[in-house]
């Protein structure tokens, strides 16, 4: 790629970032899209929906900027919970490690790989002199003295990099632990779920759980509650629900009605016939509705599944720690999700089907992998226009126009990635959740592992591989040849990179400020809502944003040494999803659940994978420059990086699994001098109870806000 | 190979076994070797070690044979526990499985073989005749469908194992849990063992456990044990313990002393001045001993870990298995061994420093095989007479007479092979005893895995792949081509592993029955030693055996449908083995700990990584043997036998790492009905106790005879 075509890029990204912060800073003040742009103050009260005109809401303003900036990291846990913290934490993790990567790479490294020549001996005809790969490791002359400081670079920034992580996992480590004991009562810290309950002719599966948890635990065991088949009478309510509000719509807007009917047909009574039609449906599945909840209570709806709670958290993490049975397939234990975190659609049954079910979405996972390289594969093509130009001669005309070429080879191709990446998060997000997985926060930390997976192996991988050979797979079976073959494709696509990092990183940020999609649908669905009409403040996707830092923190450190120009874009990128990321903390989204701070090991390692393959990398690179002493002494590196991994899952991770018995106990023992615990236990034996099964309620006044756990 | 040499090498075994066998009848029945052939006996005091001569003791009988075959289960659990159990039932399912197998290959496969023309086809010239070729898979013609019986034989005996598998992990689990529940209350059950214990300015270790415990666990904390570094006192004691046995030497036997000292001096003032100087230095020992007993009961003396013992064994459990302290590597928690499995010396500290030891044995154990690996190629060498000829002109004459010839490639590699094997389970013995394991038990599990795998690794792989290239680390980088190598080098080695089952399998075996080392011993030490000293009897070496007959289990599953001959000759081993190690178990040895079974998880690992070695050489040899449909087809298998692997762990594994609590809690109801238990709880709190600090016995009636934990 020419410089000129990654400009136009770099133009095309700038452009389009400044039009979104712009239309952000006017839309933002428009009170029809407070709905969009602010549905967390709404939630909470603290804004109206609308408010009288003045001249200052035509004027674009940056004070949002200057709050985001303030925001502290007690207001983001009050805000967001340990998760919000998490993934803030990420961002300026980031970009401590590449401020020191840009500094180190920028002052030295650059200046080194300018001053070589390899290139221009080699094809001085070829280069316009404008190409961007004077600027990598490939312009150093092979067997070069100079390239012992691309050497250096490596373990200083390892070391760097390797430090860093332990000081983040220790900090949210404790923080973690900080959580917990100023969390007040909690039912999911009283609670274990167990599984696989086997079925008794003699007593239903209620009475043989209570037996048994009352047998093994008299002391400390409070109530149980099975999980039961519920799907029908979701469906219902979910029908109900959709009546209820044609029904309201109709009662509030006559104009909507008289318009539509009125005008038509020129009969009034028809409004309120269809009222009544509607009215009498909906009692009918009301109706409908208390029946099957009547038959769901009995035992024949019962599934192999329940909620068993007990009255401390040390007997719960006791239960939950100690297999209850002799066979170890049943009677299996997990700790219990928050209530408003249980999914309930796939409480699947048994053991084997649960087995079964994961095993097939590993599969289709793979397969769908292969199946991502198709476009992957198309869009790599775009990039080189001559071999565009065979495939397709009909364009040769057009591809000779120069504006047209830098776009279609500086901007085409990640933007057409982009697109197709835009469907993984959802699609994996459905396939953790028919994994097995009993709460949405287990569905999205599974998800998220599988997306960054995904999108290590079909971004970079593929893209790496792409352009010199399709068969990716085959070159991962001969290991020896790795890091050659790494090294010789990876600095080829470091231009590609870069655009990727401009196109995805930036426009992706500044599209999340400006929420295009949510501004689309509520531009829609504005006629027919009514004011007070029950809306969803969003979630925090944790399962798309935080693999797609990652990635980019994948990129950042392999080719920090190979093409440093990566760094500057990248930090502009970390730069505005910082700010950008804060504004919508305090605006946007609401904490559906808290895994206080799970999320963190899947960075960690992320991070150690990335640094591994840096370093693989490195010693394909110095094997290729001929400098062989530095390529064998790059190999201690990823060894010693592997044993620091080895020491955080040992010193760490215990932490993000299960508390310890010191910190259960001491928790415990503040119990008695909270006055709510009685309060705390009448509700606790109600908590797991399907939302299905409770008594029908007006759909009206429903909001899905979440308080956070720390202010309640 | 040719059928005359292996001829040569089974008359030569088979005239050493009936060798043994004679010798073993004979010399069983003499007094003076009782010590040798029934240890367990003496001990146990059914036997006594001098009686009356009579004409029987001359003539060799084999009622012992009669007598081993009809010990029962049962009994076996008496004597040597379910460890024992799970040793003779690895050999019992051996039977079953290749019994199974050699009916299908004998009858079925070996006709279609040796009705194959391949062989001759090629290279009748060079072949004489009398190849073992002719009975190998080699000899049927490539793409034939007679193959086909090949293939379902592969199907069919895999489904065996694995049922028999299943079959054997269930009956094991469960004689572990009826074991578990018929046992008497034991200290280990009660204890936990804690290690890297904070240290604490203000107070000892001791206090500190103290405290820590009694805060977090106040109804059932019982007491605790605080290891202390005794490893000078053990080192005083030794030297008083063989002082004190050449006192009463000199007390006992003055002829000895008249013979030595009286007729070289003739001065008998000499004896009794010996004495006294000997009895006197003995006295300033055990003075020494007392003072450093004293000086170890001080704080300086602690490390960092003890034994921490509690009022049942759920709340034992429960203690080890919730994580007592916020940071995970401080007060780390292990189920305690039984008192007398406690492996004292190396009871290193810091988590670091085992961590690190731990890193260091496994480099050690890499390096260890690769330099195993000389003696192995050069053995290799051997069964090539030419490669010999070439390597040593002069011996060309001597290998030229037809005898030397075929002991030296039928008998001799094997032989000189086994040699060197013998000193890998010592070996690997120290290096697991320097891991930081606590206890003699998990000293010689961890063995058992690293012997297994070297096995494995340097007598299969290193067999197999040095007679066509000695890179064979280089084979397992290219993942690809393992199938078509293996298919081309394992067959080739077929005569080998017959001679070599023959040669290790059988007279190992018989020479464990003659038990030639000791023997010698015996006959070396009886001149110095008083009839009633103290001897030991000698324990079960697990780590030795269980991966010989792994390792044969290998060779049966991996061969048994590239050359059925193998199956007879490794029917015989297993038969011979049968009542040998029946016999041995109620004459030798005598359980040192017991681990309830858990050498079975890597017995079942074994044979399934045997199954799946055996599908990717069968995928192999059909792609090999041109006949792809096959080959495809063989594919799912090593799929389908993964997939039920990870069922059995699932199912079985569970229940061999720790019991579950309704087991316990049940054992922990039926105490307070057992009058023993105040007198157990006394005992317990001074369970742990080093040996080293307990007051100075005198030498004599400390034999190490443990009884079996059932009779108790």
């Amino acid at each position: 790629m020419i410089v000129s075509a990654l400009l136009t890029s770099v133009g095309i990204n700038t452009a389009l970032c400044v039009l979104f912060f712009t239309l952000y800073s006017l839309l933002r003040k428009q009170p029809g899209n407070y709905e969009v742009y602010m549905p967390r103050l709404i939630a909470a009260g603290t804004s109206k929906r609308r408010s009288h005109f003045n001249l200052e809401r035509l004027v674009p303003s940056a004070g949002w900027v200057a709050k985001a900036w303030r925001l502290s990291e007690d207001e983001i846990l009050s805000l967001l919970g340990l998760d919000g913290v998490v993934y803030m934490r990420l961002i300026t993790f980031s970009l401590k490690i590449f401020s020191f990567a840009g500094v180190i790479s920028i002052l030295v490294l650059l200046p080194v790989n300018c001053s070589g020549d390899a290139l221009e001996e080699i094809d001085f005809a070829n280069v316009t002199g404008s190409s961007l790969d004077i600027f990598t490791i490939s312009n150093v002359k092979d067997g070069s003295n100079w390239l012992w400081f691309h050497f250096s670079a490596v373990y200083l920034v390892t070391g760097f990099i390797c430090f860093m992580l332990y000081k983040e996992y220790k900090y949210i480590s404790a923080r973690r632990i900080s959580y917990f004991y100023s969390s007040p009562p909690q039912p999911h810290q009283f609670t274990i779920v167990v599984r696989s309950i086997p079925i008794s002719s003699s007593c239903s599966i209620s009475e043989s759980v209570d037996s048994f948890f009352k047998d093994l635990y008299p002391t400390t065991y409070l109530s149980h509650v099975v999980v039961r088949r519920t799907s029908k009478i979701q469906s219902l309510l979910n029908e109900a629900k959709k009546l209820g509000q044609r029904i309201s719509q109709l009662q509030s807007d006559p104009s909507q009605q008289n318009h539509r009917h009125g005008c038509f047909f020129g009969l009034f009574g028809r409004k309120s016939n269809l009222r009544d039609h509607y009215e009498k449906k909906l009692e009918d599945i009301e109706e409908n509705v208390r029946l099957k909840q009547s038959e769901a209570s009995l035992a024949a709806q019962e599934t192999q599944a329940a909620f068993v709670s007990f009255k401390s958290r040390y007997a719960a993490a006791t239960a939950f720690h100690l297999h209850p049975a002799v066979n170890p397939i049943e009677w299996t234990t997990e700790q219990a999700p928050e209530p408003d975190d249980v999914y309930w659609p796939f409480f699947s049954e048994s053991f084997m089907r649960r087995w079964i079910s994961k095993l097939v979405v590993i599969v289709v996972c793979i397969v769908f992998s292969i199946l991502f390289l198709i476009p992957v594969v198309f869009v790599q093509g775009l990039t080189n226009l001559s071999e565009l130009e065979v495939l397709f001669p009909f364009l040769k005309s057009i591809l000779t126009i120069t504006v047209v070429s830098q776009v279609i080879t500086g901007y085409l191709p990640s933007l057409i990635l982009q697109l197709f990446l835009k469907m993984v998060p959802p699609v994996m997000e459905f396939l953790s959740s028919i994994q097995g997985y009993i709460s949405q926060s287990n569905i999205e930390k599974s998800a998220c592992n599988k997306v960054l997976w995904f999108t290590v192996w079909n971004v970079f991988f593929a893209t790496v591989f792409s352009g010199s050979a399709l068969n990716q797979v085959s070159i991962f079976l001969e290991p020896k040849a790795i890091p050659q073959k790494l090294a010789v494709a990876v600095p080829a696509q470091a231009s590609f990179f870069i655009a990727y990092v401009v196109t995805s990183g930036w426009t992706s940020t500044s599209s999340e400020l400006f929420r295009i999609i949510p501004l689309i649908c509520s531009l829609i669905r504005k006629p027919c809502i009514r004011e007070d009409d029950e809306f969803e403040v969003p979630s925090f996707p944790y399962h798309r944003d935080i693999p797609r830092v990652l990635l980019f923190g994948l990129l950042g450190i392999t080719y920090f040494f190979l093409a440093p120009v990566i760094l500057p874009f990248l930090l502009i990128y970390l730069c505005l999803a910082y700010i950008i990321y804060r504004n919508q903390y305090i605006n946007v989204y609401a904490p559906k659940y808290e895994t206080a701070g799970k999320f963190w090991p899947i960075v960690h390692n992320s991070m150690i994978f990335s640094l591994v393959l840096m370093h693989v990398i490195a010693v394909g690179i110095f094997a290729l420059k001929k400098l062989s002493i530095a390529s064998t002494l790059m190999v201690p590196l990823p060894v010693i990086t592997l044993l620091f991994n080895e020491y955080c899952r040992k010193r760490f991770l215990p932490m993000f699994v299960a508390y310890s018995a010191e910190s259960l106990i001491k928790k415990d023992r503040e119990d008695p001098n909270d006055a709510r615990m009685d309060e705390f236990y009448d509700k606790l034996v109600i908590a797991y109870k399907d939302p299905a099964l409770r008594p029908i309620q007006s759909p009206s006044n429903t909001t899905t806000f979440r308080t956070p756990l720390l202010s309640s």
